[in-house]
């Protein structure tokens, strides 16, 4: 039976000064280096043989899966670096303080957006410093001006089909290093979580989930790699 | 027309010990992190809009690709790394200071594994300390006993043609990190260097060799990104 492992990347620069970061490029901090290499500890001892990484295109991502497999002795694993894996696009949120963004819109209509399934923030204006219409590394690609949770789904699901489940199915043990809402994405699906509830559900930095699926990619166990910290596990799915 | 970077792996511990490293999976040292840092720089400097990272899969070369990328602001490119871009193995010699070889087999003898074209070194004892056959990273390849240039080259080159070649014709901008030899085989292909001379290629450290490419993969134009430093440059085709 494959296992999954999912790697929320440490700590960054934005996640730091409380601002919404989205899609923006802000690599990790001194800690998020530290918690990443903690997670390839953790991943090491798990006894796992992996396989594959895969990652976002986002640095604060990469390096996270670049640190940790580095820290597991596993530098040489095969990776798949792809855009579908990128943290949700937060529009015209992209770059505020929270506690400025509250001030200017209302503490109730940012928790809306933060913590509905399906309200997008309004979109990000192009041309503006946090737009990425000419960043090399999205030629091609239709770069959303904002998403809400379901959106994110939207786009993270047709990449775990086509990208991530053939490999498990044909059992590869694979990491995925990316960020809160794109791996909440991966859960929602895996778990069976519904719209209501998947907002309330954290994936923690610094500590791996890690997810035996059985051949039909159903899981059939789950845990984080450091038990000592109390983190609130999804449920198996019935 | 696409560009090559040829990056050679900065100081590891065996280097710095003057130990036959070959296959064996030696870290960079503080030194050799600094030495991939610059070479990011200068690749960032060079104003070449690169597409895709290749490395060996051996952890001086694929941190030594991080390490640039990351300092080139290029953590997000798409990343291949393939055991076909190792360095030579050092067959029996592997682990050896280069003083003791020298005392065991004499100087002369020592010169000729070096500094001949064909000779491998007997080759690796099985079972012993250094041997891979069990390391997950080879599972169904066969790992070769020792090598000479020679054998590196016939072992790079297919790699070549089926994988890196490829991406230069459709005009992709790629950066190769990886080893002293693998990087040898590379540079008496495109140069088309005699066998009798290719000993004597010396490709450094730090320092990554930018290639402009014609349509058919013929160098126009070769350069040392660092022109402060007085490396020797191959000679251009006629």
């Amino acid at each position: 039976m494959p296992f999954l492992a999912l790697l929320r990347h440490g700590q960054s620069q934005w996640n730091l000064e409380n601002r919404f970061t989205g899609w923006v490029d802000v690599d990790l901090t001194e800690q998020g280096e530290r918690q990443a290499r903690r997670s390839g500890e953790l991943l090491a001892a798990s006894g796992v043989a992996f396989d594959k990484l895969f990652t976002s295109v986002q640095t604060r991502a990469v390096r996270t899966g670049s640190l940790a497999t580095e820290a597991a002795k596993l530098a040489w694993l095969p990776v798949e670096r792809d855009w579908h894996l990128n943290e949700r696009h937060y529009g015209a949120l992209t770059g505020l303080n929270k506690a400025e963004t509250a001030a200017k819109h209302g503490e109730e209509q940012v928790l809306v957006w933060r913590r509905s399934y399906d309200v997008p923030p309004p979109p990000l204006e192009a041309g503006g410093e946090f737009d990425l219409a000419k960043d090399r590394r999205y030629a091609g690609v239709n770069v959303p001006g904002t998403e809400s949770l379901k959106l994110t789904l939207e786009r993270v699901l047709p990449y775990w089909r086509d990208a991530i489940a053939p490999d498990l199915k044909v059992g590869k043990n694979l990491i995925i290093a990316a960020h809160g809402n794109s791996l909440r994405a991966i859960v929602k699906h895996l778990f069976a979580v519904p719209d209501a509830d998947i907002v309330h559900v954290e994936i923690p930095t610094g500590n791996p989930l890690l997810i035996e699926l059985d051949a039909n990619l159903k899981p059939i166990s789950v845990r984080y790699l450091d038990e000592t910290r109390a983190e609130k596990l999804p449920a198996l799915p019935a």
